[in-house]
């Protein structure tokens, strides 16, 4: 299932030296002292990371025909974007925003970095509550680079490394590292030079201007999520994914004075609910006989496309074009469980993925991803082969050329360095872990207490509270609609074995059982 | 002339527990990854600097008697610090902003971080234009923890250190380090984590919340040196040293809740021009008779006083005056030569000290120093051994136990740590060092292209232009009255001869002859 590329023998050494020069630089130690004026000429590094975005969310199709969302929604940078680099058609995350965005930056997965839902305040867990299950006291404090707070994972980000091999480090959007009043919650924490409009909050409180993204008159925030910073914009017809976008740019022409590479990452709170029209696009999308929420979702994913495509004529206007790596992801599987925000029918909006965001099963966890280097990825090339969140961390530290091997932390990730530039394929023999020992708060299929491996073709889902196991054939049934386990235990035999003992190992959590106090089996004692 | 302190039975336990503590956690290395809530208990340090601050500009007697201005201005809290901890009487820095502050930064005398004059825009040296002079090229960009800069120093920060080792760290006031558009303009760059209201520039555009720190109506800055980050206090009559104390305030009460050390850089932009009245405090110096550009200067460093003592209270109401360092500084010497902002003669507003910023004399170079460690310094004490603004460096990061033994740039700086704990004298059989191959912009005694050493009681001042050498006896001669140059050739010779030395070896810079082309001598070569 795996594709391999060639490097075109023309793209090879341009990348290749730039990466050479990338790694020495990384690895020389400390910079020089004194005057040294030589420029640092490892590529730039923009990871776009949308929240919530579904894997359908795009004009881009990612699976093998081009389906009626596809048709529906205007990604014309996606595509640009796309014809360009390489299209990932099996990019993972957790099915939430907290656990993917902690394994990016701390490259542990989930199971071990225990970030396992979503934070917001400090020691506050936001599970929802259950007569059946005790959860295990997870890390709701998220992650930090200092010990000192309960119910935190500690650990070096990259973005740290890359801040002290000499890159510029900016942060543009939503930050949710850490829960409010601890360390993690400030972007400049964790290694960041720059921080627009981040703070300790997932989501948001509004996108527009008008509503001054969610502060009082008065100036006061009126919710946890209203966004900071971006205050010179209240009171005016700027959206939230337009105000950002001007103010990474703004960043990025005092970083192109730098004379330094710089790592931008370009978070944007978009496309999470509240999902509020952007009324540069609404028209064109009630023309299609939309629905005005379904129209108003289609101007999130188009505003934020505008965005990309605004950073890409920056760096084609600067001529950074072909020294810039640019990253895009999606952080967890696009909203589809609440009648209050869409009008399809539930569960259908990553179809032909089954359910979304909070669920086990792919519509949860499969994620839109392109990847463009410059001299390095073929044009308009796709890659089967899958990947995991957590692989962000050693891919980008590869990019940069900087070694973490004093990092305090065990990286789970690998780097997918050898599939843009087609030197070999990390995900053989490799299985993609999650767990998810928690409640989301909304229900659908897929949705509760479950920890789940995926082992070449196969996938198995592990229910801790009812026993359950699923098993998936997924190339050969994309929308979990065949479950398998019965008619091969030996399978499910094989992957329990390998999910539990990969738990345990990483030091996973589970919930208990609140009549009897009894742990739920892990998935090989059941 | 240097007297030992000797720690008290009683407190040297709790101090030098303390301080060994905190020299495992800074040597452990990388923090231990995982969940881990045991707190870190090195000390906190405020690190509290004073801008153009003379060493008489206070009630609290550096010298061996109180004076006319010791009895004029009003600095309780200072002298509520100097009950508590250790009065420097012989601390020096540069003669002007950007040596100073940089030698704090990198540990690195100017001579060899070549910052040798202030700083403000890109590639834009500050000196006033000579007929007779060449200067060099000199750092006008500043320092910089990254190359590709030209003009700059490139350096790790001792900040960078401690928020490494786990400090939260933050920057309130005045920055100064870095060019307009250069990494080094952000103080984010050296490894701060908060920064309210510092940049690139070395003043302020005004004092006063009515003028809005230096912005239209429009919110726009009138001025490069308008004052960044203040808005909420816009349109109010909240004095600039009051907004940044309040915000400071508001960074330690965050602080607390990280349950880390913290580093408070509160560098105020007090005492610098221009002299606005500070109306809580005017009416009581106008009531002494004082004209009113000295009552109001007189209320600029009450205001700041009133700031130390702010911060102090915070200390106790919070429960960490006990372990929280405190060192007072100022960042040159008092402003002595402008009638458009001060009434008294010129040159005089450092009595007995002769001159004043930007002079060689001692008006230009002695500063105003206290510092308490709880437990360790002995309340009330003096200490007469000299130390130099570079000694901040290894002196902090010895505080907080962190080595620095990767620093890319030479360390010129000396822990002054066994002068509060009476463990040693490292000022005994050193030298110090001042290079200033530059020119300031105004005159008067001492001000000009000058180096200087200082060594035990003798200090030889060479002017580069003329040749001329002076040599001062200055426990004997505080004032600087009696050039004992002609008197003791053999003294003249001696630190002639080292300061060259030293001057060669660090890399030192100086002016040339326009006429002829030729570099002034050093001065062991004339």
């Amino acid at each position: 299932m795996n594709r391999r590329l060639v490097l075109s023998a023309g793209a090879a050494p341009l990348a290749m030296a730039a990466f050479a020069q990338g790694a020495d630089a990384g690895n020389a130690g400390p910079v020089q002292a004194g005057n040294c004026t030589e420029r640092d000429d490892r590529p730039n590094i923009i990871f776009f990371l949308v929240d919530d975005m579904g894997w359908q969310d795009t004009s881009v199709p990612f699976w093998n025909q081009k389906t009626r969302y596809n048709e529906l929604y205007e990604t014309p940078n996606m595509e640009r974007l796309a014809a360009q680099g390489m299209l990932f058609t099996q990019a993972y995350a957790s099915s939430v925003s907290s656990p993917s965005r902690c394994s990016m930056m701390t490259g542990a997965n989930a199971a071990r970095h225990r970030v396992t839902n979503w934070t917001l305040e400090k020691g506050v867990p936001t599970d929802m509550e259950s007569d059946v299950l005790e959860l295990p006291e997870w890390n709701c404090n998220g992650i930090a680079q200092v010990p000192g707070t309960a119910n935190t994972f500690v650990a070096k980000s990259f973005v740290q490394y890359l801040k002290d091999s000499g890159y510029h480090t900016i942060h543009c959007g939503k930050a949710h590292w850490g829960a409010i009043d601890t360390p993690g919650e400030s972007p400049y924490h964790f290694g960041f030079e720059v921080n627009i409009a981040g703070h300790a909050a997932g989501g948001l409180a509004s996108y527009l201007g008008e509503s001054r993204y969610g502060h009082d008159k008065g100036g006061n925030p009126t919710s946890l999520m209203s966004i900071p910073g971006l205050e010179k914009y209240w009171d005016t017809d700027t959206f939230a994914t337009e105000a950002l976008t001007l103010e990474a740019i703004k960043a990025l022409d005092k970083a192109k004075k730098y004379n330094q590479p710089f790592y931008l990452y370009m978070s944007h709170y978009a496309i999470h609910i509240p999902i509020e029209k952007d009324n540069r696009f609404f028209r064109k999308y009630k023309a299609k006989g939309m629905s005005d929420k379904e129209a108003a979702y289609a101007t999130l994913i188009e505003g934020m496309d505008k965005s990309l495509g605004d950073l890409m004529d920056w760096l084609e206007e600067n001529g950074e074009a072909d020294n810039t790596i640019i990253i895009f992801m999606g952080d967890n599987g696009g909203y589809a469980t609440g009648e209050y925000w869409r009008d399809e029918p539930l569960y259908t909006q990553n179809s032909p993925l089954k359910c979304g965001k909070g669920s086990a099963y792919e519509g949860g966890i499969r994620e839109p991803m392109i990847v463009f280097w410059p001299g390095v990825t073929e044009p308009g090339s796709r890659c089967d082969s899958y990947i995991l969140a957590e692989d962000i961390y050693p891919s980008v530290l590869d990019m940069a050329g900087v070694r973490y091997d004093d990092a305090p932390q065990h990286i789970d990730g690998r780097s997918f360095v050898p599939l843009l530039n087609g030197a070999g394929d990390p995900s053989e023999g490799r299985n993609l872990y999650w767990n998810f020992p928690n409640l989301w708060g909304e229900t659908g299929p897929g949705i509760g207490s479950t920890c789940t491996v995926r082992s070449g073709d196969w996938k198995l889902i592990y229910f801790y509270e009812s026993g359950k196991k699923e098993l998936y054939n997924i190339p050969d049934d994309i929308g979990e609609e065949n479950d398998l386990a019965q008619e091969r235990p030996d399978i499910v035999k094989k992957l329990s074995k390998e999910l539990g003992k990969y738990l345990r190992k990483a030091g996973a959590q589970r919930p208990s059982f609140k009549a009897t106090g009894m742990p739920c089996p892990w998935p090989d004692e059941i």
